[in-house]
């Protein structure tokens, strides 16, 4: 492959993030927060599409507003590369846009290297679900996870209530025809989405790229702890129901387990309710949240199994009662082990720091691998910090990343 | 002793408690509330007036208002009895009101027996702290532990913000006065309260009569232990400096010292709370309570020293860092043990089941303590609720109560 100066792209993909940083694009200065429909979203997809229209691509957007652009007329086979360009209320510079920049930037080189590679950019709309409170809403759409009731009903504009679907043809679109997003990925022969890793894996180990072999399944669950409010002054530690005791038990032994089931499995316990929560009282309840992850199926279910058997004995013995009620559930994304290796092969020539990893984080390639195979590549950010406005990267990462995607469609497009 | 009709005595309690219950003398229908300086308190007083005028008692009222009966002249010894008639704002029938029902009955028997024994009853302003935010506000001046600043600017009105000093002025006292509220305890020789135990110890013990002769000191402090907010998902468990994981080492460290402590030591976690508090982040920090307590100086200051040492290391076994800073604490009220005896006697001579105790929740005998021999008696409530509708003690039991002081005071004074 022809030789890449990566320190032109870091100056283009700097360049680029430092302008979709500017006052146009943030409704607000004091964060970067910018979602569907507002003038500070449309100029964002405007300047992708001037960008790319300079390289001579094709660009549309599908009938709710996701940007698709393309170098190859449609009917023919290209190769997916993108992220999302919203951002969350109070956002950073770089959680999705610094994917959609490098996915620019990947269509910038394989013009000027004169690859000519068959590429189809998608910047989704609403991953963040800024906008109506509904994560990666415009994946979701495309791939038929949602309902017309949703669209037109459920799915309501934080900002003044209205309808999703009130907002979307407000702002010219065609939200009736949203069943038609799915063709979108008629040609794709394979996608690659480039992101921010938004923990601090990569940081830890030194790594400047991660290659993302699966995205992380989930249990969110509830427990809920019914013990006895009683006088903390007055009742001696024999008669006490106290159900705080519970939780405590629970979270040493979640930690252990899934410590000790390992291949990637964490739990975390972030909610916890205290009933009436007062320094002279004994809790009459407790409840606390289970988040329970991993990228392999049979050993995140497990130890969130384990722990709901756990959490009931453990009051049980303590003559409490508890309840295990299960919020959502979904099962591990795995990403395309073709893409992964051709990712993994670039990286490795790139003569950097890598590793094979998987994404505990949600992202829009959830929905598209439902149907195209797909692989994701990270890049560190700064003490794992995102969805806040310290947020930040170096675009000298992206430009590596985009130098590797580059590399591995050119093997496989 | 004269034969006492227990039964009668039950009976008359039954019939206060009934009348103190009824719409005039609380200002909600939906619980007992009744405070300083309400029309429902000053009739709540008026009541007690009433009977104790009945029975040859001078009653007046301090420069704040708490009421004091005596069938002596001044300067004549006589022995205290009484409690507080004020409630919590969503209270009960029986907390404090049942204490003074029970001192009043003391005096009726006192006079139909014949005995004529030398007494003072007391009903002491506030104790709940529901008009002015202020526990044990009565006692607290009449023992000089507030200063002239808390009274006229300080202790503020809950409903409108006004000053404790203007209220009380506006209800006819002569606050500049509290100074002389002292002098109520001139001529005492003892003080007797009798409350319900606001805990469960007498039910589950089966006992129908508690002599408490200590009341607990206690420390009041807070944990806050700072990790590092991270991504629920993307951190892996090694990665983690999860705070909510300190907590769950102290709650099950505190509850093995108080055990092993022992000599009536407690200590309860009642209130935690967790920053940021969402299912899929793990907690940059958590705050909770300490209230550590016990009738033994040494062995409940031991527990608060050695968890708070705990915490701090075991944060730092996990690579965080805790701090523990007190809010308050206050040394055990030793009561009077020839007091205490004389009831232990008479509660032995009754042929019902009784023990000796301590109180762990706090009572105005904790500021009478300071000056006059002292000591309490104890009722069981059902399931230890108190401060609460659903607050629930027998006049029986009141009746029994009364009977044994009756006795011990017969010997004492």
């Amino acid at each position: 492959m022809a030789q890449i100066d990566r320190e032109r792209s870091a100056t283009r993909i700097a360049r680029d993030i430092q302008t979709l940083s500017g006052r146009s694009y943030t409704t607000t200065d004091e964060a970067i927060r910018r979602y569907a429909y507002t003038p500070e979203y449309r100029r964002t997809l405007d300047y992708f599409t001037g960008e790319l229209r300079s390289l001579g691509f094709d660009v549309s957007e599908d009938p709710v507003g996701t940007l698709v652009a393309r170098n190859r007329p449609p009917g023919e086979a290209v190769f997916g590369i993108g992220s999302h360009c919203d951002s969350n209320r109070n956002g950073g510079r770089y959680d999705g846009t610094l994917g959609v920049v490098t996915a620019l930037e990947v269509c910038r080189l394989s013009s000027e290297l004169g690859l000519d590679l068959p590429l189809q950019l998608i910047s989704f709309l609403e991953e963040e679900g800024s906008g109506y409170g509904q994560m990666l809403l415009g994946s979701r759409i495309m791939l038929q996870r949602v309902s017309e009731d949703d669209l037109r009903e459920r799915f309501r504009s934080i900002d003044d209530g209205r309808s999703f679907w009130e907002h979307a043809e407000e702002a010219g679109y065609e939200p009736a025809r949203w069943r038609e997003s799915i063709h979108v990925l008629d040609d794709l022969t394979g996608w690659i989405e480039m992101h921010i890793e938004q923990a601090r894996v990569l940081q830890d180990r030194e790594k400047r790229i991660g290659i993302v072999n699966a995205i992380a399944g989930y249990v969110h669950a509830d427990v809920t702890v019914h013990g006895r409010g009683d006088h903390a002054g007055a009742t001696p530690m024999d008669l006490r129901l106290d159900p705080t005791l519970v939780l405590a038990d629970t979270a040493i032994e979640l930690e252990r387990l899934a410590t000790a089931a390992g291949q990637g499995t964490v739990g975390t316990i972030g909610e916890i309710e205290v009933d009436p929560g007062l320094i002279n009282a004994i809790a009459s309840s407790v409840r606390f949240s289970l988040d329970i992850r991993g990228p392999v199926d049979e050993a995140y279910l497990g130890v969130a199994d384990e722990i709901g058997t756990f959490a009931v004995a453990s009051a049980e013995r303590r003559g409490m009662r508890a309840e295990v009620t299960t919020r959502q559930t979904l099962a591990v994304t795995r990403l395309d082990r073709g893409i992964v290796d051709a990712l993994l092969r670039h990286a490795e020539g790139s003569g950097e720091p890598y590793m094979e990893m998987h994404s505990g984080a949600a992202h829009d390639t959830m929905c598209v691998a439902e149907r195209i195979p797909s692989a994701m590549v990270f890049v560190p950010c700064v003490d794992g910090i995102s969805h806040h406005p310290a947020e930040d990267a170096d675009p000298a990462d992206a430009a590596l990343a985009a130098e590797i995607i580059l590399g591995a469609i050119g093997d496989l497009a």
